[in-house]
């Protein structure tokens, strides 16, 4: 049975096995203010396992965020958000207060989210006594929390729009009325509290009635694609089919692609995309074919303090996660098996930069507009 | 100890281990013209293990070259020819003929090399008494072995040239020494009988004392870039560093990228080249930068026959081969992982088109040229 938008705005999007989730909650058993955990799901084991982790001090949060058992640029904020807050319960001093921020700041470089939150923590706190900055630090961190779910809901609507009125091209287009849309790595409800980003339309579309599918890039090194994507798509029983990361430029030139939408770990001030290693190389491929290449990205994604791409750091991690791919076994238990020659090296570059002459609109809280026009739709900055 | 280039057209370049291969040979331990044998390399379980699989019957030849034990647009048609020289062993009828061309053109659609090869070992095997086919077929399936070699020798001659201007240009232009080439999937010499097409030049360059670095893509599905091409360079010395087909884009953003160098399993007459999905990716990205992209291909690998890409029959492989990787466990044994979710299909084509226009050159025997100019460099077509 399709809900409308404003009863799905109520429970929230995200289910799994038929129960409404978040991808990062207070553990409620905890009844004293000073003894909270976080929950969250271990990304890293899906979609073979879904297991829940209790947190309760910062080390295991910024362990959580390095590791990637939270991912997704603004998860990674909500989860540093409630690591600030697991680290009042701990010491509330001043001096712990400026270690927590320098410890979540270095945990992941490149999402801007993570500084947004954290930075927005410490103005919080930095004013307030030590006393008092527990209990404010768990409220902040869930409003940051809620704050994502409403501005993601707000990216699930601006995207509907584009959505109806593509859908609606399509079909006096072509004989088919299903509308492919390709997306790279996961920015669904698990990069998110809740509705995702680039997922967040296809959610609100596909709950509006439209026909669509979706190809899903499997996203080398770590398969978020096909571990995370594909894992929310089917859980919402939403069609999809998993590519290569090398087959979406070709079911493009084949006309089979009729748009791309993909998330953002940073927006610059031009409107240049950092994301997840191989957007890019899209980008490029849905220019070369005329398909509207789409970014997804709430106002915490923006960071105003740089104009160019190239000024992002791009985090480099372990050769090991190229060198590394875990699965299950033929048994169902899960393994990871080594695919390079013993002695080669790798690589790992975790993101890259789509230039804003590639990207046809980025979907904001606030509207759909132009990469060029992000300052006009957010003039405070 | 550099070898001169004339050293090594002698001996050929292929050594595993030290010891000299070639991708394909006659089993030497069989005296009898009508009892002979062909042995491979196992090209399925590289980098992890190298074992030699010995092929007796044509069905033995079309299950080696469907599952890729051999693979590569070069060696397929060199398979074939021996194909056609193990079914004359078993039946020199002309119904087997005739069986035998169907079955091998039937097992692989894209590489035009099988093609050119049966057709070539037809025209010498129709218009001779059945008696006399068995000799003659083994005499040309050992020829087509040999000229595969000398053509790989000459495009390893012309690339020479050209990677040398390159590596002097780049000197004038940079502090570093280092030419980066980046390729994709394998045109090495296990691609081949020998020598290789991409990686032809490549050898050539190392052994005239160029400094060279390879970017290796992975090349899923079925990592042929991780299993096969960083193996046959660490055989060889050559460093390199295994990426992502993710990551090509972004290092190329970066300067780290000097040129493209792939193989081609067809190359139409106005110069669209059919490889390894994921090629036209890295085109676009080449292209987008600057950054010369070269296709190394022989003569058999041109088709004459059509003029556009897009006429190329693409072939789609099992989904499976996207599902499952395999690598090593830590024990060192070979195990197969499933990492998609249970229930998420997958789809898997297998070669996509790079346009003319995205080629800075094509590398082939008799000299490189731009796209637009492959019949003039053979006008006989």
């Amino acid at each position: 049975m399709k809900k409308n938008l404003n009863q799905l705005k109520l429970q929230g999007i995200m289910q799994i096995n038929n129960e409404n989730y978040r991808s990062i909650w207070l553990d409620s058993s905890c009844g004293n203010m000073n003894d909270q955990a976080v929950k969250i799901i271990d990304q890293t084991l899906l979609p073979h396992r879904f297991e829940i982790r209790r947190l309760s001090t910062l080390q295991e949060m910024v362990t959580a965020i390095m590791t990637m058992q939270v991912r997704g640029a603004p998860l990674i904020g909500a989860a540093a958000a409630y690591g600030v807050a697991l680290a009042m319960q701990e010491d509330a001093s001043n001096i712990h207060l400026d270690y927590t921020a320098k410890t979540l700041l270095a945990s992941r470089p490149t999402a801007v989210n993570l500084r947004w939150a954290v930075q927005r923590m410490l103005s919080h706190l930095q004013a307030l006594p030590p006393e008092q900055r527990v209990a404010t630090a768990w409220a902040e961190a869930a409003l940051i929390c809620n704050e994502d779910v409403a501005l993601n809901q707000a990216i699930a609507q601006r995207g509907l729009t584009l959505l109806q009125a593509l859908s609606a091209r399509h079909q006096n287009r072509t004989s088919t009325n299903t509308l492919n849309i390709l997306t790279h790595c996961n920015a669904g409800w698990l990069a998110t509290v809740d509705w995702g980003t680039a997922l967040a339309p296809i959610y609100a579309a596909f709950e509006a009635g439209i026909t669509l599918h979706v190809w899903v890039d499997e996203t080398r090194p770590r398969n978020q694609g096909a571990s995370l994507t594909a894992w929310e798509l089917r859980q919402h029983g939403i069609a999809h089919t998993v590519i290569t990361d090398n087959a979406g430029g070709h079911l493009m030139q084949l006309g089979q692609v009729d748009m791309v939408i993909v998330g953002a770990d940073r927006v610059t001030k031009n409107g240049d995309v950092c994301n997840k290693i191989g957007t890019y190389l899209k980008a490029l491929a849905a220019f070369d074919n005329h398909i509207p290449f789409y970014v997804a990205a709430p106002s915490p994604s923006i960071d105003w303090n740089i104009t160019h791409g190239h000024e992002i750091e791009i985090e480099a991690r372990s050769e090991d996660e190229v060198a590394y791919i875990t699965g299950r076994l033929a048994d169902g238990t899960l393994a990871s098996v080594n695919v390079l020659p013993t002695g080669s090296r790798a690589a790992n570059p975790a993101f890259d930069i789509t230039p804003a002459r590639l990207v046809t609109g980025i979907i904001t809280e606030r509207g759909v507009c132009a990469p060029s026009d992000l300052a006009t739709l957010f003039p405070e900055n």
